[in-house]
């Protein structure tokens, strides 16, 4: 295929992201933590060919979070199961590096990559609630720019321990009674800023070399990160103008660390609203957005925020901008957004409303929505996207009544190409780092 | 039924537990890492009706290890996936209360239990390998009381998070807009002598309340931790005196702690080996046995005294007990049983084959099996078993010729009683702390 492909993934949610969605009709209330809900979605997402499915995470909750964080799933333990139910759709969940033992960590997404046969992704964050501290025993949150010194160090130590088993260490040899050859098995013997891990792990590469690595932040210091070690990057922008200039921004920082940019995939999130019509597709934004109340989506701004409460200020006044330095310590890229936003002369009020139940890209027919995905992929604001929607059902419109338009314009691939995450993303397996040791002692 | 109930539990194994079993003309080599060989022993398992599989772990390994530890899943991954392809039984998983974060742990447990619809259980374990440390940033292992002091802290707290949700904390009224009851949403606010941790979690409990806690320590520190705490003990005894002994002395710990004994299950490992003769099944158990060399089963040995390492001592001369203070520190357990059998005589290599490939109490015909069972059931020196093997076909030899006659005998269940890992065991769901203590306040 010549023609540039569409990715797909679908962001397995539960009561959904909205903090009122739970309230729609068709809503089924206990989703969150209902494997049931999860394999249909799962085996939905599968039959629409979407190259990956997508767990979100955090580690921090309280009673006035909304129902999305409240209560769920853990990723890795859910992913494993998914796994069991479907065969080739990819496997990412988000895991922090702020809070986890990066030996336990790089354990789990290997066993999830064998578990599943190779579809393992991880979206590496750092944690940015200040509440996730206490969860863990400790006083202070990190600040911004050390969390992403913490995370590149914490890759590093994760690939390393992923290429702890050379592809043949295990050579299992029932005849001679050899079963590892001890010269492909290594320790990493890391000891850096933060971390001090030994090695090796305990499960060998699986049939992909390594999980394939995700990532989110925006910052200055979160495009720098993605553009070296990203192999798909999940995004928001307001506009196809702002998502061209990211993409062209990271393709190029990208670029210039020597890597191909075509391996490293921008994928904006968004919902998809399906209509027959466009009046219809239109009718059911509404629904949605007026089952949101104010209080609600002032206490959702509130979350980018370090959990801020913007309900003291006046809803039709301007946006408090003495909270902005909250933002620059939790999530940059959302605060960075809400600013925006007020710096257009919107109140408090609009802006959280907005926020809350956004109207995004993609609500009409299904030939509309087909020609806005390729509008954004053609004209390089995305190379595929983020989908979420936790209304029963919704999915599989998308699914019958997109995907096959998709399909037949040859922008989006009517099969699993192979059996990896990586044959699906046409991603490279990563050579064990100790392999092209070997390789390159020989040469010389 | 009246009739005291066997139990049985499997060990879901890749290669197997002893050193050589994968060059057995039979085994499958790369079963530790083959989701498609657990499936199928776990399926099997359920069709026999046994009480639960269990997933053994350990996080450190080196060249030296033996094929069962060098290269396999990691456990709350895998029982997590096997949880979505099994309906009843239930599913345990050891971690260890020395590298884990505990609010990551509480979660994981939390969300294999929702997933598999209220069947998890946890193996509580301090990590008893020296070299463990190093792959978490840590100079030193601790010291073997100081490890049964920190888990019975850490159980405290697990436990604590896993009642953040009072059962009816989550009111998702359409209606009315209510989603939480914040009053019934709980922080944990601990701050002991190892942990600091805030709470809430952000899963809720599970039908069956908490997972199962199961325990495994025979050491004086660990039986007291077991009576106290555990609902399930992994156990061995040489002989069935010794047995009995120990389960009287576990018993009568429990009474002393105001427990119910009935809800304390004593079960030790062993492998079972079917023939349709005698003579068929002590074949079998020869062939197995013959896999085995010195050298490896010395090296078996040292892992339970910190991997030392017992090749440079003469085969043929006595136990060096020098070495003792290594098992101290490590595995006190596995060192004591290495003692005795050292003051009965036996040389180091007599000592090293017989671990490395016990000959045990189930090696017959079915119905000497079912009797060997019976008798240790009934006198009391077992309340069921914790049963490996993982030569392919094995399992379902057991399944369709020693379960019937357990069944026809009264003494093992038809089916499951319930759709939970308790009702399985007959043992109750945990009232939630904060529940009871509203209770307690209204009453008062």
């Amino acid at each position: 295929m010549s023609q540039r492909q569409l990715r797909l993934g679908f962001i397995l949610h539960g009561v959904g992201p909205g903090w009122d969605d739970w309230r729609h009709p068709d809503a089924v209330v206990d989703a969150s933590t209902n494997f049931g809900f999860y394999k249909r979605q799962a085996q939905s997402a599968e039959r629409g060919k979407f190259d990956y499915l997508f767990v979100a995470d955090s580690v921090s909750i309280n009673a006035r979070s909304s129902p999305h964080y409240l209560n769920r799933f853990e990723p890795l333990t859910i992913l494993s199961a998914v796994a069991a139910v479907t065969e080739r759709i990819g496997l990412v969940g988000t895991a922090t590096v702020s809070y986890t033992e990066p030996y336990n960590l790089a354990r789990q997404f290997a066993s999830l990559d064998h578990i599943s046969g190779g579809r393992a992704g991880w979206n590496v964050v750092t944690s940015w609630l200040e509440g996730s501290a206490a969860n863990f025993g400790k006083d202070e949150h990190l600040a911004h720019d050390t969390r992403y010194r913490l995370a590149e160090e914490y890759l590093d130590v994760v690939k390393g321990l992923w290429d702890s088993w050379e592809d043949d260490a295990l050579v299992r040899d029932k005849a001679t009674g050899q079963f590892l050859d001890p010269d492909k098995l290594h320790e990493l013997n890391h000891k850096g800023e933060f971390l001090k891990v030994k090695g090796p792990l305990n499960i060998s590469r699986s049939r992909q070399g390594q999980p394939v690595i995700f990532q989110a932040g925006s910052s200055e210091d979160g495009r720098a990160f993605a553009a070296r070690q990203a192999e798909a990057i999940f995004t928001h922008q307001e506009t196809i103008e702002e998502a061209q200039a990211f993409y062209a921004d990271i393709k190029a920082r990208a670029r210039g660390y020597g890597r191909d940019p075509d391996g490293v995939f921008i994928l904006p999130g968004g919902r998809v609203i399906v209509g027959s019509s466009e009046a219809e597709a239109e009718a059911k934004y509404r629904e949605l957005a007026e089952l949101g109340n104010l209080e609600n989506a002032l206490r959702s701004l509130g979350r980018g925020f370090n959990d801020h409460n913007f309900s003291v200020y006046d809803p039709d006044g301007p946006f408090p901008h003495a909270v902005a330095a909250e933002g620059i310590k939790s999530n940059q890229s959302q605060s960075a957004r809400v600013l925006a936003l007020a710096a257009q002369g919107l109140t408090l009020r609009e802006i959280a409303l907005r926020l809350a139940t956004p109207r995004g890209h993609f609500v009409g027919t299904p030939e509309q929505i087909a020609d806005r995905f390729q509008h954004w992929l053609e004209s390089r604001a995305a190379d595929g996207f983020n989908l979420f929607e936790s209304l029963p059902g919704q999915l599989d419109i998308f699914v019958d009544e997109v995907v096959p338009i998709l399909q037949k314009r040859g922008i989006y691939k009517t099969d699993y190409p192979g059996e990896t995450f990586r044959d699906t993303l046409g991603l490279p397996v990563p050579v064990n780092r100790h392999t092209a040791a070997r390789a390159a002692r020989t040469a010389a």
